[in-house]
């Protein structure tokens, strides 16, 4: 089995690569072979026999990954994106990258024929938006309110497109705020998400730019990885008429998050969250949705966190 | 008042075009000028004093619209398209003239500045499918099961994203099924919706492809007309979250069709209908909701038809 990932450099694509080197098959054939693509190239991970490359690729390029495509890859993780706060900044940069390169890897799939290849994009809550219910479900309208949750949305009609006309056999996994990530804040509007209990579980300050009764929708990166590997198990024919939907977070109250850090890490830890409000920040994430009853990928076999106290024992056991 | 329409030479601009100069004003400003643009030149209407422009112009060409965007217009309708099932046919068309076209054109009331432009695209019932609830409401996801849909909905998100960043003051109306059309059957899915109506009133032979059950979502041209020119007089502040909905169709039954044949055409006419199953039409077409409730529309001051008989005797009288 042939996997090739697209912004494997990043968080997600780098914890998913140290999953399937560890566990050395994926839907039951074993690895053969992993390429790596980024913007700039990867680290090469110590994979044994596996055969590994790792490429510095602009897949903005039209036919960037041409060479990579004619390989006839089995399985494709497309998580290269711009992120949002980004792709709020500059339009051009974000249909580029969030948009024109999805269409432009479809259009790879279509011309080297890889009818049979698991393609698997990651959307995001942020395609969510507008008058939303108390509780959203898989028939809920993707009206979203910012210009990477439009992206992503316009990606996940042509994926399911193109997995329809049988040209590829697409899979869309709209993934909850991943909490707790690893590193350091960045652009994503909803990185304060993470940095309010790393920065102050790792003896440094933190801001938090939203309102403590702000509630999120989160998963943690474990059980974000898990899905991704379990989308790459399920049988297509399982995946019904659109081939997108949102994974299983859990709700979460920024209030809550906080009292849990004060749980696990003491009053010196809480003390390290200074409440700065960005009114940017809070319009774009008040916007997401936090509650979801998400009967097709439980259906499906996708699992949620149990408990956000664990996600956060988790990453403290991570980073010990 | 400048008014652009794209697609002015097909059913919908000409009656539009119509409507518009015989009433001389739109919005409560008078029209001064008149751009129609089709791939074959349009017909120039006899418009008194009206300044009009007929011109011949492939709008799939990057920067086609450029010179008549430059010009400043107040309302443009974008109505120029590859149908339904022409689309399914050959995915490469429809993307460039569903899809790119619709995004140049965008690009271009960009580039001149057109924020105060009322930009009005044509949407679909197609847009909709997959495992559909019984009543569809503004809130229900897109899930096209066709080319076209998919390339209706992808347009949609772009058009509300402009518009939400401020660089264009759009919205999209998703049109039920036009019946009766006048002309002739084209390459539209739901082209026999017309057909089995039209053909006999003019004592001609018509085919049915679907089943008798086949419910449908309906408006008659005269309606969809007064909802083009009330589109161009909701404010945009109205518009809310979100920049397309479905405009307030009633639900009629095939067999519903052709007893209403039968009882203004008489039994020669509904003579006149053969069945014959065309499992791709009922496929695309069977994919299409016919059961909505219409809350946005109706709340924005969009009409909907009385009654499927004065839809039938309309264009008896029409075509006397």
């Amino acid at each position: 089995m042939h996997i090739v990932i697209t912004g494997a450099a990043g968080f997600l694509g780098q914890r998913l690569v140290d999953q399937l080197v560890s566990a050395g098959q994926l839907a039951g054939s074993s690895l053969s072979r992993l390429t790596l693509i980024d913007q700039t190239e990867p680290p090469r991970p110590e994979a044994g026999d596996l055969a590994t490359k790792t490429l510095a690729l602009d897949i903005s390029q039209p036919g960037a990954l041409d060479d990579v495509l004619a390989e006839q890859p089995d399985v494709i993780y497309h998580f290269a994106a711009v992120v949002s706060s980004a792709a709020e900044g500059d339009l051009d940069l974000g249909m580029r990258v969030n948009f024109d390169a999805t269409r432009d890897l479809l259009e790879g799939c279509r011309k080297h024929g890889l009818t049979r290849t698991r393609l698997i994009m990651a959307s995001s809550v942020a395609a969510y938006g507008g008058d939303l219910p108390h509780t959203l479900d898989d028939m809920t309208a993707l009206h979203p309110q910012n210009s990477y949750g439009a992206q992503k949305a316009m990606s996940e009609l042509l994926i399911n497109d193109y997995s329809r006309r049988g040209l590829v056999d697409g899979l869309v996994l709209r993934l909850p705020t991943i909490v707790i990530r690893p590193g350091r804040p960045n652009a994503a509007a909803s990185s304060f998400a993470s940095s309010i209990l790393r920065e102050p579980l790792k003896g440094e300050d933190a801001i938090c730019p939203v309102s403590p009764d702000l509630e999120l929708f989160i998963m943690s990166p474990a059980t974000v990885v898990d899905a991704l590997v379990h989308g790459a198990e399920v049988p297509g024919e399982a995946l019904g008429a659109f081939r997108a939907f949102m994974l299983p977070g859990i709700t979460v109250s920024v209030s809550e998050m906080l009292e849990t850090l004060r749980e696990v890490g003491g009053e010196s830890a809480l003390a390290r969250v200074q409440f700065r409000p960005d009114p940017k920040i809070e319009a774009i994430v008040g916007s997401w949705p936090s509650r979801f009853s998400n009967l097709r990928a439980s259906r499906l076999g996708f699992r949620s966190d149990k408990d956000f106290r664990d996600i956060v024992r988790a990453f403290m056991d991570e980073n010990a």
